[in-house]
């Protein structure tokens, strides 16, 4: 199982700043490209105040800080370049996530989408959405709204798919496997005969339920998926959520259980979040370049 | 706006050691001079059993561990070669912070002076002290002690200069903003009153407030401080307060955010907290090096 | 005070993984060669699910996962070939520490000490057993269980010698220092009763009570050990627990207070937890490195 995907996390909610230019940026495009990635996702396009393109609408509208350059702009002309796919994210408000908040979370986010892709729908690199509010099968309340605004940017766009990488919820050591897995079966058969026609690629994060269970809910998934026309991806975490340290590169042998598990179930596609700072021979994290050799090793690239 | 200065954290209450020896600190303040830096201040001569110098007097009387070596003479010798400013921070005991407990740690502080000057005084390099314990306008019943202390420096130096680096009291998003720069203005104004004369320059520390707030609270300053004649300094931190790892070097966007504030509130002199952990190409924290090429991009150096 | 063993802490509760592979580890243990370091000590070989070699035992009676290689084949040989002496940790089972748990604990250990005698005696750096679970003079209630456990370990192995750190019971600022050290000599001399015959060298934890109070524990250790036989050294921790990030490398001038506190209690030999991460060339961590310096520099290696 191959990584040929990566989320971009430049507007953060919790990982420390690599404060990379644009030629850091290039020569991370480039190693990604040379393990496989055609895939780029922008996690967001803005957090409350903090912004990755100089959006009139955020800054009048939120309040938004002017940002100190284009990134989107700089991102897709990357991708142009390297021959690869982006998915633009929508913005997060940083409202809570209730069901009213949901949908003004969508709804702030339909003059947004036109505006962005007003402003770069030209590049031939844009290829989808990605609506970047996190849900799970416990949020299913919100599925209604975010399939609406998953329709909206289609239209907008001529069709471009729609990505969401929902987290699995957690299962404790003590629950009933069985009865968790039951559930997991159950919501998401709910929430994805709503969705149908509005997403096209669910993407779940691989970390919240432990390496191994995680094979079990990907084929659920994957039977899922398949019966409602969707592609399932796996999003493998390359941080690791189970140490002190709120985060730092993922121990290796974690990942290649993870990605065995998505193998092993028929994952479509893996993504990972995130190439630059967790498995990039350029992060910060010196840890993040032994993982890029330990999973070349692995898929047996030079 | 430059940033000129920054304090050295070498006995430090939160932030990992680096490690170095006279070496990697002699090519950091090679590195500091290359952008510009005339001034450094020590952050505190000792914390509690820990001290920078070993001084007779915080180990007779408080059981202070000998320190491996000098570090106060060698941050002197290399602030005297390389042409800088240094200030020396005073004590800290670790005594908690109220009325009572102030007094007694400028109480303490008194003959450390002393020793201090008697020690080190013949340098060209000694150009003032930083009173070391923080204060905040809500802590406005401290102000006389250390405005006491304030003069003893002064008078024991033959007048060099004071400095303080408060907080901002942070402000929460809920709070109406109007009345806490109100507050802030009010009660700055009766600090002011108190420690005019003993203490000659106010460097705010400007990661407590918002990036969006900061101009209001820093022109606030600059004209109280006007006012009573005292200079008004930010000290623009260059470590993340918002990420869950405590602490790594800031993003440079923020940074940017805050050296344009301080610009547009008409700062006197921009320091930092501080260059040799955050912002310094000799950092543990890669991240800090590509802070460190940021910056020079935005500040036109080669 | 030399440091001449080290912990290796593959399977880790809360150290993130560094991602080597075998090169990588080679490398490291020329390094540990080349200051003097002759014993390595496995800190464990399994963690709840997480194991260290393929143990049949531990993957048909726990669930464990199949590990991605034999860190346990590539450890001895590695001390095989730099001629070192190897401790094999015993299972951790993850579950809490009361009296029955720590039966249980000991008693699932028995079939893994044979399992790994069988596979890995043959090696000639194969030099004892290190009992895993850590012990202090508060849980002296599971001394009978694990003296028994190390019976078990000489009997299958010939002889080889057992290896315990317990840590030193915290004492806070506020305690009665006299009265706490008292209760450490007298619950110490209670514990080597029971174990005297079963543990052959006992490595205190050297963090957790202060580096001024630490001589008068480590003089009392030595003391009683020599009344029993028993080896005492001590666990020289090369990682920092007083910071808020969990954890980084510990500041040279600390560790140099413990080294000089070791010497003058007249400690055997002194190891560390851990090298690899915390005072390593090739550690992740650039502080590691320049500790690797600073100690360089006091042992008097070129």
């Amino acid at each position: 199982m191959k990584i040929t995907g990566t989320f971009l996390d430049e507007i953060s909610y919790d990982i420390p700043h690599q404060n990379w230019g644009p030629e850091e940026w290039e020569k991370d495009f480039q190693d990604m490209k040379s393990i496989g990635i055609d895939t780029v996702i922008l996690i967001r396009c803005g957090l409350i105040k903090q912004i990755s393109y100089p959006s009139a609408y955020l800054m009048e509208k939120f309040g938004c800080m002017e940002p100190a350059s284009d990134l989107v702009e700089m991102f897709l002309s990357l991708a142009d370049k390297y021959d690869m796919k982006f998915y633009f994210g929508t913005y997060d408000s940083g409202s809570c996530w209730d069901k009213d908040a949901f949908e003004y979370e969508t709804q702030i986010n339909y003059p947004l989408v036109d505006e962005a892709w007003a402003r770069y729908g030209h590049h031939r690199s844009f290829a989808g959405w990605y609506l970047s509010v996190e849900i799970s099968r416990r949020r299913k309340v919100a599925a209604e709204s975010y399939a609406a605004l998953g329709k909206y940017c289609k239209k907008v766009s001529g069709g471009l798919p729609v990505m969401i990488s929902p987290f699995l919820d957690p299962v404790k050591a003590e629950d009933d496997q069985k009865a968790a897995l039951e559930a997991h079966q159950k919501d998401w058969e709910e929430i994805l005969q709503i969705i149908q026609g509005a997403v096209d690629i669910v993407a779940f994060q691989d970390g919240t339920v432990p390496e191994w269970e995680l094979e079990n809910y990907l084929r659920t998934g994957v039977t899922l998926m398949k019966r409602h026309g969707i592609s399932c991806w796996t999003n493998c975490e390359t941080f690791d959520r189970d140490m002190p340290i709120h985060f730092l590169p993922i121990k290796w042998e974690k990942m290649w259980h993870k990605l065995c598990a998505a193998e092993n179930a028929g994952i479509d596609k893996a993504i990972t979040f995130e190439f630059s700072h967790f498995m990039s021979p350029n992060s910060i994290y010196r840890a993040a370049g032994n993982l890029f050799k330990r999973y070349k090793e692995y898929a047996g690239i030079k």
